[in-house]
């Protein structure tokens, strides 16, 4: 239940490579609907036609972006990307959209990524320092600079994304058009998922989730391994080993808790199972005598199913969630603020009412969601509320591409578990432990990065601090002149 | 499952009458999300400030046709009344939106219903021939133009109300909004739900669901009688008991199987229950061997549950549904048609793979659906699927509100059981009995119309067939003047 | 120059009957196109399909309400109304913009009209007391109401438009069309123009203005005549004469100053010329020295050039009107509030500076306008400015379709010829006399109503005042029942 | 009349510094409005709040691109910039809007110009080679990258500006905004205008044309000198010199024909005097008998005046222009084709029937047009048509800012004056001659640039054409790595 508070996706990537010129645009709109959970702050769609990359970006949900007319103005194709992009309040324009589509020496590309570029500040004054503009302030055109950069000494765009991936650190998952290639990298850690799949015509597509395959149906072929870069073209892939240095990603355990979708499949492993298997540990780990097991939409109720099912105590539907909030939904405000929770979720009074209530939540960020919920609980007849959280307590920043509220806002970071517990109103509170949150994924496929759980990281971190503040650097270092 | 099918449920109304004035237009804002599954077509609000009554309705969801421009330019007022429209590609005008708001002799009034009064085309025939002229094809003008008659002839708006409820035939959950009061009235059959419940602030309101109430922290009172006429005025409430000849409503089953939101309590019985009980019922009428129990999203994912806590076999997530497909989704064309599900709906092959699924679903109408789904469950490695309907076969037009095919479209009208089982490509179908259906709302303060499936109606019902054919007449008896 | 001031044009109407079915709503949106200085509040257009009229209405200038697809979405048919209204900030609502369509015992029907009832208030009392609805609060809507229940007692549709004129009092030019009639009147004094054409495919047309005629290319027939009802059916064109009383119309002389096109031709006389003869009265009664003769654009530079041409004094090109200076302009605010007029206008230094200017200017209502524009003259040089109007003063209402300010606001009301020179800060200030006003359309065809100069008016004038306050009226008439 | 041919003015640049932060938007946005006419594609405003820039573009009018929301959102500050972009059908994409707004090693920077650099192609394949990437295909991001380069080795931007100028090549007018200054530069040539003003604040403003200093209460300072740079920071205004080669501007001869407003008074000469002498000398070396003058609105007027007063032969009004037909216009289809021309302009047929008409236009570019505007002065009845242009034959390219039709459209190139006289149906048909154009702007500051009549430029021309097939050329380069 993130709706109001300051955990935000990253972005959702999705490239497609025909064999023959057709709709590749109607191709990439319905994948970035399959996306779109991984970024509601705005989308985009770059189509090549031999060479000629059309494209639309903007502000807004894919619905809201893409009508017919837009979405036939791209035309056909044999190659096209597209992206969605995270929600927030704040650096949030237009020009910051993805796919960045650029012209340089070699022709055009279109680039658009998931991920932190760790780097990116000090990556981007070596380019100022050469007289290089920036029009906007996403990692997006760094990497562009690199690569276009790395190309007048490479033979190929390949090799020069190649080359560019001894410069780029942090995460990033990664596709790139030129005028006949579509690549796709992943970082040598392989924080954020990155698939292959195969259209039904025989075309090759990647993407963030293979949710987005399904929804095309284009069949999963693997995932894109950490520091590989995939090269399609004309109906062939390659593949470019030399940034493979680790064996397994280390990808970021959030993606199973929160991020992705139940029905993706990363590194081999379902996340609706993971999600189960984080109820069972819990259930295990933190057992409390109840009537219900409820959990909070969308991401608690797979938790939930799995609490239930190891502790045998019966699953509910404890929610019922409001699917037309959207976007442009009004706040209410002044005498209805209390009511805010209550508008996007409403309790099955006749689920909970003289239950004693065990409630799956997947994370605790402020708290004042959960203290709100709690509540809502209590109002409409549970006797007791018992809350389990699918995830350890959030301590740390993520440098990696997730934008978690500063230390000072996180509950966890300022108080203790029993305080947090009276915070929310709950009669019990638990947590996944760090042991449990690293088995939920059922794969011998990766290791993770949960440093955002433990302070460790599996590469080394910058010193500034997160990506909005890095942004407001950039903004601020006017020398005024 | 009927998103693309043609079964549309038909409208919500709401009301508010506060003690003193203040941002009621908001409040039925909020209301009409809540309500906004029992209409998607169309949406409006009228606020009564001191007896002026200003209005604004347009096509389109709740939040596409208000803004906050567009609420704050209804000011304030202490009562208003808002109205959600049922979807359909049919007759869509924007004139045939609600509420209704007219002047007549004595002042402003404002109407809007849910229902379908049948004998609407002789009363308009009747105010015709009089010289009466009509805007729109809804039957709220005609159930205008009775009260505004029998208001020539009564003393208060309430007695021409009560006066004009001699004329109307049918079904209909009235609110009615004139300069001064605020008045609801339920036909007396009783087939469309009505309830009355009270503001933070003491103010009461009335709406077609509980779950409207909930939403802005009203708190339910109880459900307006079959027949009965309530008013209130000032902050009192009184009720007009004239037309209350049935002791217990015949309330439309439908409601409890698909129409009502979960956390809706209608007749003193919860929706989520019913849907349970329906569920379990089908577990015990119609058991069959199987691996997991998934109901497909959202109206049989209920009845999954109480389908596995009746069997013991487990509950599972079988799909995954787009949450952002919206009015605007672009529908896939040509090539990708086949994959038109797929992009709404996503199945979760880590939890069918391999498995004898149960796959429960709301109802069949015309069975294109189903075979899809049960295709994609196929797709998915499901080794066996088993599909149990919550709701006997639709074999009857609905004539008091619910937009059912013709019957020729309907399977169940055409094709056995048997025949239905292989053609939606399943290894064995059920349905619910028509004497469990009856029985899923736990309550005693009901009985019910289930003529869909009986062809037996609680009052007599018209020659004439569906609504839209009533508006084909209107338009087609045109004498060519 | 009447941008900021409280004059507004009533409405403009247009109706086309072809002989076969065709694009007749793309006809009617040029023809709306050339009317629309007649209306830039609302504008509508109802295309008959063999007797089912389709139509939308909005607010908004004819090229915003209609784009292609909304042009397209009218279809195609035999005849159609359209209808541009005015602009006004008062009671603009989408529900009062025209034509009306409703549908009666007889079939639709669809109206539009232009000009002011004087008795609706008493008919819609009327109607009102024998239990008639309205929804909007214009005129209009009572013209259906007496034309449905005359149809009652009539033969025809025409026969109904017959016997509704012998309860109309006041102004109006009204096209109404039925199942497959197109139907034009006039009222028997003729106050607002209404004349008919053919098209080049043999159809008739009727237009408020000629102008409409010359943007699709029809011939200009003849005018309607005061009273006359002309009815069009399957390629033939009749008239009903009951209601010609007057020999010739006695229509609004403000239309030849100010409100129809200059190159509209009403009652055979040109409106250019017109307003060039206005000049050359001005000239010959109000002579002064002076280098240069300028007109405030667009209206007054006929008569300008008029005066130029009588008095021998060169004509010159004193200002620059911004062409997109739309409806979406953002008034200036605080600080250029100064400059407002300047954005709209600026002054030709070149002609003016140094130089004894004379401006012409179409009519002076509060004033403020005139100050503003003298004193761009002065600060771009003009040593004198004498102003000269083209009409005589404003210092009556009309009753009969132009929305004039309130007497209060009415300069010439307030202040004598001097004085106002004063206030405006002209060197001179001179009218039209009474005498040249009459005699500016070079027409034996018709007298004049120019009662808002000389409070005579053609017929009995209401004992209410202006539509606005009976608009109020109708408001606050609420008995609070 | 050069609505449906293919000349397109180039662009409108504006910016400001005031002293004190307030709403600069705003005035931007009026100076706009009055620079609309240069562009009616795109535009846009950017806005320097203590060196932190805001900005918006996009396709569209002033007033369809700025809201009041809109402009609000720019915010305050001291210094502004705004652009307004030709119109074409060709390359019209929103990342080619201007201001351009980028960020380099020094900080903000937001650019825009007036005109076409001749060497773009070459300067931007120099820095791709440096691996630099490019977002659009104008010529504003070639200028901004030699600004940022030049910038690495110069003490200043406006250094910077200095040094990119021995780069640049062909016509701009040029507008830089960095964190602290406001920048002006004009080319060495002065091919296009650029002033500068005072507003009543004290503040510095610059802009393409003397009108819209006038449209905020600007005072007009002085023309900016060829070559010249202006700096304004902290109210002091600087010039650098070193590029001032040419004492005298070789101005674009087509702004006083056409181009520019006639309230803009450029290099000393009244444009609106330019055109009255242009009439003037067509008057004394091609005069005919004839009973009226007319011009062409809006661009032929003052030509038609100036022909009167030289002639002695009466001024008339031919046309009318509907001001209502904007960008969302729906062109007539079919069978209203001819028509066309006709929507737009209504001929004055009391002006010129039985009337041997002189019609006045500033150029004919393909004749088509004027074919139709002399057939709708037949059908209105003149005897003879005498069209005499205000300018002399397009017969070659402009290198410098304004998109002239191919060759092989230009009817002059084609075509005979005997020819085209015949094509277009007039009775007799002159241009004004070399010699002539050359003295209608009465000043002696400056020479003229008029290669598109006599193929003679001021500087060398550029071996590839038009900027359409440079932009072409950039899209094919592709070398499909």
């Amino acid at each position: 239940m993130h709706d109001d508070i300051k955990i935000k996706e990253e972005c959702g990537v999705f490239g497609i490579a025909e064999n023959t010129s057709c709709d590749v645009a109607s191709q990439v709109y319905f994948a970035l609907y399959a996306l779109q959970h991984r970024g509601q702050e705005s989308c985009g769609i770059a189509v090549n036609d031999r060479g000629v990359i059309t494209h639309y970006r903007d502000l807004g949900l894919v619905y809201e972006v893409f009508n017919p007319e837009r979405l036939a103005s791209l035309g056909s194709g044999k190659m096209a990307i597209g992206h969605v992009r995270y929600s927030t309040t704040g650096n949030v324009k237009r020009h910051n959209a993805q796919p960045l589509v650029v012209k340089h020496i070699k022709g055009p590309l279109a680039l658009c990524h998931n991920g932190n570029i760790t780097n990116a500040y000090e990556l981007r004054r070596r380019f100022e320092m050469n007289g290089a503009i920036f029009h906007g302030t996403n990692d997006t055109e760094v990497i562009a600079y690199l690569i276009t950069n790395a190309r007048l000494e490479s033979d190929s765009i390949e090799g020069a994304v190649e080359k560019a991936m001894y410069d780029l650190k942090g995460a990033y998952s990664l596709v790139v058009m030129s005028a006949q290639k579509l690549i796709a990298a992943r970082d040598p850690i392989g924080f954020r998922p990155l698939c292959i799949g195969r259209t039904q015509s025989g075309g090759y597509v990647v993407a963030s989730e293979s949710c987005a395959l399904d929804s095309i149906g284009a069949k999963f072929v693997r995932d894109v391994d950490p520091g590989e870069i995939v090269v399609i073209k004309d109906g062939e892939i390659k593949s470019i080993r030399t940034h493979c240095v680790n064996k397994k990603p280390h990808i970021c355990v959030f993606e199973y808790v929160y991020i992705a979708r139940p029905d993706s499949v990363i590194e081999g492993a379902s996340v609706h199972e993971a999600r189960l298997r984080a109820g069972e540990f819990l259930a295990k780990s933190h057992p409390v005598e109840a009537d219900v097991v409820i959990g909070v939409p969308d991401s608690g109720l797979d938790a939930a199913l799995g609490y239930s099912r190891a502790s045998g105590i019966p699953y509910g539907v404890g929610f019922i969630k409001n699917r037309y909030v959207g976007r442009s939904f009004i706040q209410p405000t002044q005498v209805m603020r209390d009511n805010a929770v209550r508008i996007k979720l409403n309790v099955l009074k006749a689920v909970v009412d003289g239950k004693r209530v065990i409630m799956i939540d997947d994370s605790i960020v402020r708290g004042t969601t959960s203290a709100r919920i709690v509540k809502l609980l209590r109002n409409a007849g549970a006797t007791e509320v018992h809350v389990r959280v699918s995830s350890p307590p959030f301590t740390n920043p993520c440098y990696f591409g997730v934008d978690i509220d500063s230390k000072e806002k996180l509950i966890a970071c300022r108080r203790t578990l029993d305080e947090i517990c009276k915070d929310i109103g709950a009669d019990s509170l638990e947590y996944l432990s760090l042991e449990d949150v690293r088995k939920i994924a059922d794969t011998e496929n990766c290791d993770f990065c949960d440093g955002c759980f433990t302070g460790d990281y599996p590469c080394e971190v910058p010193k500034q601090m997160s990506k909005s503040k890095f942004e407001t650097k950039i903004q601020e270092q006017l020398e005024f002149n």
